[in-house]
């Protein structure tokens, strides 16, 4: 997530009451999680196991619970005693969440020849193409980009929070919400079943590549990247912050975990999980999803265990 | 569910057209399933296998279709033909299904700093705490309850009937549906993802505990207690009257079958199936569930099959 | 789909451009699948292989990319280059896609005692009978027929688009979507749950039969044929053009593939998979499904092969 203007450090640490280890006037431009983080960017971290990664990304300023970094690599420090509060300070005051006082955003854009039908609701600064078809009880929810030629089945949400949470088990509440800043981008001629659920990014986007045709109730998570030209049957999940490259068929009811990459015009059979990266161009089947071939071998194999016990025990 | 106020059974049972075996004017204060009844309730039983759970339940009073109930116990006993029918017409006499004619009735309640967006319907005697965010097109039925600090995301239904039917395969409609005439009750910051379905009991209610985090195209059966802190990702399914404890998680796509219980902090693995009841604190994998380990052991011996068959047969 | 009256085929030909052989004064009275057509209706075919199919079809006229089809049987011919956007043009002339200006079609027809709740999207044609309950945010879109004693539960969508696509991988848009023109037909004493998505036909009518109960989640394709009295568990899944027969019981998270049969009152127990037809009056298990008492002897089996293992090898 960018700031809509640069701030300096020493604003942003004001806000979060944050000693500044490095250049108060540096400018920051955003701030993003770890694997997003661009130069000029704020990042925050809050356990050691991490804070070498931070270290050496591209981030410019570091949220950080701790002084005693050995080596900040020319990074600007924030020093707080809880950078994830920190985090939801900022993007409370840069990105609050509002209600809405109408089902259509006066700052929404709305393309030539689309089809708004009755009963959407179209947040702020959603942008939606030429020749779409949104359909009745779609949700489009803040800053959701879409092309041209996109078609929505009704009752489907876009851009529903991530499901991404702080988690501490030594408090009355284990789980607290990592506020989404992020957005749904959707480009040209992608069409979205009914019913399906497709969240934001935490600080980036989700992104649904050009072409791409989702069937009914499919749910993609935050961050997830999808190609183009892909194909996803009805009930299909994806988890938060994986990779669909170009092409690739996910048949109904297939699970696919978090922050692995499925490869170009892989196919993945009906009903399987998918629970780490797969390489493209070959068809996948089960749980955990291998080779096709090589599971219907396999279901063969266990169709002949009677006949092997009655070799070895009965001969 | 309890009525209003108390009732006289000669007024029930003039209602159901029944025959009072016992107390005319001793008082019913509810009605409610086998399972759930208190002292002063009625309970209906319609099948012989149950009278005597009926007769030994808490119940004040039962419905049967039975005159020649050996030892019925202090109870009283309103004998009609069809015990099923008099529920349907007690249920809809005292909380009859009435249309609404807002989207937001007059009775709910709504706390301060609650945000309710655009195109949501909120039914009758709602109540929904302080601070919580009620997404587009999210659908709360007659009756829920709900905490502060909750979040329900866009598309969500709460509180949609029980599938719960009296089934009698010898009349042209096989499956006639119990009346639902329980609620949903939701504790403090409990999320819910977007299109989510939760029913409410069929005469009690469907509970989900303080701080538990459901992401989204869950469902969750009727009568289902979930605990607090529990983390259920997308595309759960949780059949009815089942009880998950604190501090579970359902990873994507799992199912859970009705009426079991899933023990505290237990982790049960994506796609897994739940048939029954599992103990806290282990992690489980596969249909049917089991210990996570010991299923990774059996998924490797399946691969060694082949190499069995070669030593048998081949040596 | 019909037209709504009969059209020349002259007049057929000059909306695509079509070169006709045969009869130009031949009527046309609608546009069909193969599997649909009846006498007088059109159909389209682009590629060789199915050409045979469409001769021996009982449609009349018959769009298709090639003059040189031996015996055309009696059959009109209409030759175009690209049959298939011949197709989408005779769609979207007679049965275009409309904006609705309110959420209840001033065509739709509603019968007596019918509770519509708030925030429903009726669309045009649809037909709903008496004593029926369609819940909050439901969307029944254009021409969806609906019988009486009918409950659907909130946010569940009722006609959306088939699935189904032209492929070509050797353009830029790989899948060009095949206008649905079908519609969705649900009969007397049926309920369907929370958050469903059931897809119209093709061409023909999506169809579920009267006293079926649907749970919650619960996706139908295109052009399926659901008999009486089925029960179907939250979270099913039924592909496109797939027949179920009367009774049949499909319990929660179980998938089935689409063109198949699944015979009378066959039960298929939770998070099974049906990738090909099924007898009726059995109990099926597993992915692939089979008879679930030789699934069950199956899981055993499985276990059996460490003991299996230290026979053969340690022995």
């Amino acid at each position: 997530m960018k700031f809509p203007q640069p701030e300096t450090l020493s604003r942003i640490a004001a806000l979060i009451n944050a000693e500044i280890i490095g250049d108060e006037q540096a400018q920051a431009f955003g701030i993003n999680e770890i694997h997003k983080v661009e130069p000029g960017d704020l990042v925050f971290v809050d356990h050691p196991k991490y804070y070498d990664t931070c270290l050496q990304s591209e981030a410019s300023h570091i949220i950080i619970n701790s002084k005693d970094v050995a080596g900040s690599a020319g990074k600007n420090l924030l020093y707080v005693a809880d950078p994830f509060e920190a985090y939801l300070t900022i993007i409370n005051h840069f990105r609050p969440f509002q209600a809405a006082d109408k089902a259509i955003s006066d700052t929404a854009v709305i393309g030539k020849n689309t089809l708004i039908m009755p009963n959407v609701f179209i947040g702020k600064d959603v942008e939606i193409g030429d020749n779409c078809i949104i359909h009745a009880n779609v949700s489009l929810l803040d800053d959701t980009k879409i092309g041209n030629n996109v078609v929505i089945q009704a009752g489907t949400t876009v851009g529903s929070d991530a499901f991404y949470y702080n988690t501490k088990k030594d408090r009355g509440i284990w789980y607290k919400k990592m506020q989404s800043c992020g957005n749904v981008v959707i480009e040209d001629d992608v069409e979205i079943g009914a019913g399906c659920t497709i969240d934001r990014g935490v600080t980036a986007s989700t992104f649904i590549g050009a072409g791409t045709k989702i069937d009914n109730l499919v749910h993609i998570g935050h961050d997830t990247q999808v190609g183009k030209n892909c194909l996803f049957a009805a009930q299909v999940g994806i988890a938060g912050a994986t990779t669909i490259e170009d092409g690739v068929v996910l048949w109904g009811q297939v699970g696919v975990s978090k922050t692995l990459t499925i490869g170009k015009n892989a196919v993945v059979l009906a009903q399987s999980g998918v629970p780490s990266s797969l390489e493209g161009d070959k068809v996948y089947f089960g749980y955990p999803a291998i080779d096709a071939a090589e599971k219907r071998r396999e279901l063969v194999w266990i169709k002949r265990i009677p006949q092997l016990w009655k070799k070895v025990f009965d001969q």
